[in-house]
């Protein structure tokens, strides 16, 4: 058995890495990409065969880099619903409006994507102990699929995250450690644990294979509205790396023939109250700077500084995207319009979506008749705190 | 168009009901059922067919009442994941046991499919607002449905049901009264309103849609399985109505030659603090009595006394199933136990059942070789307060 993976390539220099070895960064200090054999991928598998695989997103594991199957770590993540809201938003005018609803994964987010790929090939490569510093889903996200794959886990998180994150973490009987600041305070405890005691770095970025579990979002977009892409996705960013993934999932299709034409624009929505990436992408940098005083109840958006900013521009520019920051107030009002119009329950990051759309189509950046598909990252079931605040008594 | 519908029965005295117009209880107090033309089902589809279909409970719309597809109102409920844990909990000593994960369904639990199509078929009939009491996840699960359709919610819910049940139904824009006692006082403040408003009362089996819904475990089951059945199904009652439409998908399914052979044994799980089916099981007797001073984390399972108890033992009996109490305290090392092996966050609910399975096997009720279903109701991610018990600090 082999993956169709050819190597890993530094996202930034270019240096060439060889994936069948435990790899973090590139020595120049960026992420690693993983590359594949995409013409062996199109004469091993089409689209009716994907289509006939049960419903997780290991329906498209010829994308993904796990070797021998028995590796996968699978709890039925993926493939989840894409829902047509236009109707039932039309006072927003939006007309060809959905929403991929990633709160129905295992552990109530779409970091379950990451941290299945992630943790299936850190089990086929021999780590036993995997540590990440987290806003909060993640660790969730990772904490569950390290205790189904037998190894253990050491979690960063700040204190102020959901509670949930906290109890998840700890239910899964992973090593939780609060952190009275911001994720980059947890990373730099992290960052400690991993020098001292070799623990795997599973910092968003710092290993290569969690993306490749986000890139199946983009592989499902396409497949879910029958091959033919929307004209613009909207995604939440904190890390940003689930807009990279979707990207390289857009490309490679594109590659291998499975879809045509213009990649949809990738717009990328972040909180007044933590937008570096809005920020470098309105100043024109290829590169964000560290947000200082990040606030925002949509806790996953409180990340001040991306490991993968530049690739987050990239991919923004490259498709002819954009960015846009929303307010925790908009955020909220539209967490209680989504739900009251179409019973979705979701995340303040994925509201915050919806929130973006409204400004950018006031602004004239978006068209109201346009295919847009908002990505709803987590169910809103997991931020009681914030739910308190945005419903009435 | 039109459904498969033929009438509805009664449950107790087969009194025979048009199901074209608003029904609920028997005019002799007991819950309507709805009967299929069984054999036009299987001119209609196959099993083929069915696996075609897009992974929602509504694969099956020819087991499902609704007429014209255009009423259905769908969040992407249904076929979730069917996870082998037998491997992961070894040392219990059951080779193969597998969990049916229903925590991965909109609103965090099974209740969606009993929503899905109960307001769907409201929507249909004309309802405009809908009541019901609730222990938590229905409120939850029905104020969602409600809002997707246009629909206002009534529900009366305890003050000490998990708080997340309490948000949701907010954020839905339900009508939401908060009762200082037990869903059985809830229900008496719905029959209230529903005597004074004419609300629709869609409070458990007393109308006749929300079980239809609940049907699709046991069609997902046995589909999952490869239409093969399992040798047990193990579901965790509360008001019982999951273990009704278990057994009734199961019986249609063999009476349209789709599965064969013995049905499997149903088995409810009750816990210790209240388990009216268990003492009725245990004593003989063909209906229970309302349990005095019901108290246990597993909020879903605190129903003194279920309408559809005579059917929940019917079934227990006809299938040569048994009953089984388990504490809180058995449950909660339950709860840590399948996180900790399987990354499966659990509802107390569903951890109910490993442990109800534990105990019936040391007492020689089941056989650890054989083919066992759990059904886990809901997601442990809405159950912080009982998290919060169970976990270490």
């Amino acid at each position: 058995m082999a993956s169709f993976v050819t190597h890993l390539r530094c996202a930034r220099c270019d240096a060439r890495f060889d994936h069948r070895q435990l790899q973090h960064l590139c020595t120049c200090g960026s992420p690693l990409l993983v590359e594949y054999d995409l013409e062996a991928i199109a004469a091993a598998v089409d689209r009716p065969t994907v289509g006939g695989r049960a419903p997780t997103m290991w329906r498209y594991r010829e994308f993904l880099p796990v070797e021998d199957p028995a590796n996968i770590v699978s709890l039925g993540e993926g493939f989840t619903p894409m829902l047509s809201i236009g109707d039932a938003l039309k006072e927003l005018g939006f007309t060809d409006l959905w929403l991929k609803d990633d709160g129905l994964n295992p552990t109530g987010s779409f970091k379950a994507r990451g941290a299945s790929c992630g943790i299936s090939r850190a089990k086929e490569l021999g780590v036993r102990s995997v540590a990440l510093p987290t806003a909060g889903n993640a660790g969730g996200a990772w904490a569950c699929y390290a205790a189904a794959a037998g190894l253990t886990c050491h979690v960063a998180m700040p204190a102020d995250a959901p509670r949930i994150n906290h109890l998840e973490c700890r239910l899964y009987g992973a090593d939780l450690q609060v952190v009275d600041g911001l994720i980059s305070d947890a990373g730099k405890l992290i960052a400690q644990g991993v020098a001292a005691h070799g623990w795997y770095d599973a910092a968003t970025l710092k290993e290569p294979y969690r993306i490749e579990g986000k890139k199946t979002l983009g592989l499902e977009i396409a497949e879910q509205l029958d091959w033919r892409l929307p004209d613009a996705i909207v995604y939440p960013a904190g890390g940003g790396v689930g807009v990279i993934g979707i990207w390289r999932a857009l490309v490679q299709l594109k590659a291998i023939g499975w879809v045509q034409g213009e990649l949809p624009r990738l717009i990328v929505v972040q909180a007044e109250g933590c937008a570096p990436l809005v920020k470098a992408f309105t100043e024109g940098r290829t590169e964000s700077e560290f947000w200082q005083g990040a606030q925002t109840f949509s806790s996953g958006l409180r990340v001040p500084k991306a490991l993968g900013d530049f690739l987050v521009l990239q991919a923004v520019r490259a498709t002819g995207g954009t960015a846009v920051a929303v307010s925790d107030e908009a955020t909220g009002e539209m967490m209680r319009r989504i739900a009251g119009r179409t019973g979705i329950c979701a995340a303040p990051e994925g509201a915050a979506t919806l929130a973006g759309i409204v400004a950018l189509a006031a602004r004239g950046d978006l068209a109201y008749h346009e295919r847009i598909v908002l990505i709803n990252t987590g169910s809103g079931l997991k931020y009681a705190e914030a739910l308190a605040q945005v419903t009435p008594p």
